[in-house]
């Protein structure tokens, strides 16, 4: 394999040094790049982007061209896997994913196959292959997969439902049935991740994005249990490198201690948390990502220098900080501004 | 005043002991009870309902008719302070609540009157003082305002908008524009609370609804900051009695700590915290309500037993408890449950 150029992000989440803070976004490859919006345009639907290995490779390495961002994100969506399993994944523009046919029985659950991602989802892989051979060791390519419990809602709800009301009924009237579903969910991402791992991604973040949406004891049991045996089933180590896991809930501030016990080497933060705070709790067991609000990058340069030092200022320094938002960029931000602000993380941490 | 029959509310707020764990629901009074779809029916819009003193005293009554609880709270909604400022506030079915005139300019807040509550929300002291004489010192009155920042993602989106964007442009591109804002905005609620008390509010919580969307430091500066000044500039005690005060802020489970300093009495939990791990973080500082998920509700008696006892044990004995769930009632849960909820709550908390 071709040397990697810029080990900071891997570096980072080992808890090594750094000459500076490693970033990335969370949808740095999306909506808010006209090249992005173009390409989109010429290939139809969100699906077709994902599902094809050219493109996906282009979209990756769309924000690589424009910022000095320390890593590379695998273009694809947490819904593949229930797509693969056969619900039917689709977009209504302004309504988010939906699928054609959502969970309803408990034979619905029964007749699920774990995915095999070599048979079910070769176009993620050969596009885990293809941008590792265009990168060309200029930055690590982070592969990634939805928690069970979030791909769950989405398969019990049919659609985005932020009140999780079918998926909530599943949890608290039939939870043998919710757990037989993520526990096919946990075996497919396992195969999954490992796909992606030895396709080439070097590093994976589980994106649990509806764990916050439960009850302290319910998110234990249906979402990180699940995050913890996927961490515990995965590579662990690639051509003598090993391959960190990150795990994100978002509004999961609360957990960041049972979160840290998984083995994972890195915990993703939303901005509800002071890093700082966040670093004092986990101690030496995890790196931390994260963790600044996106709607800064919609305000000037003056407000997004100052947040970026804060929030480096509360992380101090010792290294195992991978700079980060807290939730994804969203389409409204302009481009000049995501420039600023990889390059106030770059200089404020390198002066440190 | 007439004596309290069952003060154990104010008790347990004070953090005193009392013979059964006190009980009451958000929204208690609302769209899972018949009688109140009924009456909401003949009054028209939600408006009309909370402007008129007896339907508001009479949906207020309706719960207490049915159950045990140990408290009843006003009808009424967070966004009467805004309404009575001018912003014209009206409701579409299924869309949540809107403005006619949301704020957009510096002049827009610049103009904006601080309430007079005596002259521009007597129909909410009217309610009041109706609800505490129909009542007769059978439960304590709990009067309420939202958080200074809830109200103003409202004035400023000009309806229900999750991401936040517009006021999170202010807060992030004209800070002193909002913290004007905020500030006319929590001199309103001190007079408005202030005179709930007054004619016969024996309790107020604060609702922040929306201060888990902030980071940390925004938290903190712009949610907390003025409910702090709201708590200090409340009325302590009406006839020789202390009026607690509760805050809650919804996804706010990792700011308990600031929270208990602000010197109010009790905290709100969401269920994303557990009870037990809470009363250890604030130790005793404060009382705490909650904090069962209102999905609970949807489910039988055997899952509604199990977590109200799981709630009660993880908080344990010696005082200090209001339950209650970690967010309104919704509208779809069969009154059996609710009746069902209530009474495991007093069963198994006077076996303790």
């Amino acid at each position: 394999m071709t040397e990697l150029k810029n080990d900071s992000l891997i570096r980072a989440l080992l808890r090594q040094p750094t000459s500076r803070t490693p970033v990335w976004m969370m949808r740095q490859a999306g909506r808010y790049l006209p090249e992005y919006r173009a390409l989109r345009a010429s290939a139809g639907d969100f699906m077709s982007l994902c599902s094809n290995p050219q493109w996906a490779c282009e979209v990756t390495l769309q924000p690589l061209e424009r910022f000095d961002l320390d890593a590379a994100i695998l273009f694809s969506d947490i819904l593949t896997i229930p797509d693969a399993m056969g619900l039917g994944l689709y977009f209504v523009e302004g309504e988010g994913p939906k699928f054609h046919k959502p969970l309803r029985t408990a034979g619905d659950v029964e007749s699920l196959q774990i995915v095999d991602t070599s048979r079910d989802l070769g176009y993620v892989t050969d596009a885990v292959t293809l941008i590792r051979r265009e990168l060309n060791g200029r930055v690590p390519l982070i592969g990634f997969a939805g928690s069970p419990w979030t791909l769950a809602t989405y398969m019990i709800e049919g659609h985005s439902n932020r009140d999780f009301t079918r998926s909530k009924n599943w949890l608290y009237q039939q939870p043998e049935l919710l757990h037989q579903l993520l526990e096919k969910l946990a075996l497919s991402t396992i195969d999954y991740l490992n796909a992606q791992i030895t396709s080439g991604a070097q590093v994976v973040q589980i994106f649990d994005t509806w764990g916050g949406a439960l009850s302290d004891a319910a998110y234990r049991e249906y979402s990180l249990a699940y995050m913890h045996k996927i961490v515990a089933g995965l590579i662990t180590e690639r051509d003598g490198i090993k391959v960190p896991v990150i795990l994100f809930t978002k509004g999961g501030s609360v957990w960041l201690e049972a979160m840290a016990d998984t083995g994972c080497h890195a915990l993703g933060l939303d901005w509800t948390v002071d890093i700082g705070d966040a670093r004092r709790r986990v101690g030496q067991r995890v790196a931390l990502q994260g963790n600044m609000d996106p709607a800064v990058l919609r305000a000037g340069r003056h407000a997004i220098e100052t947040e970026v030092s804060l929030i480096l200022e509360s992380f101090g320094t010792g290294g195992g900080h991978v700079f980060n938002l807290g939730h994804g960029i969203t389409p409204d931000v302009d481009p000049i501004n995501v420039g600023i602000f990889i390059d106030a993380v770059h200089r404020y941490s390198e002066s440190d």
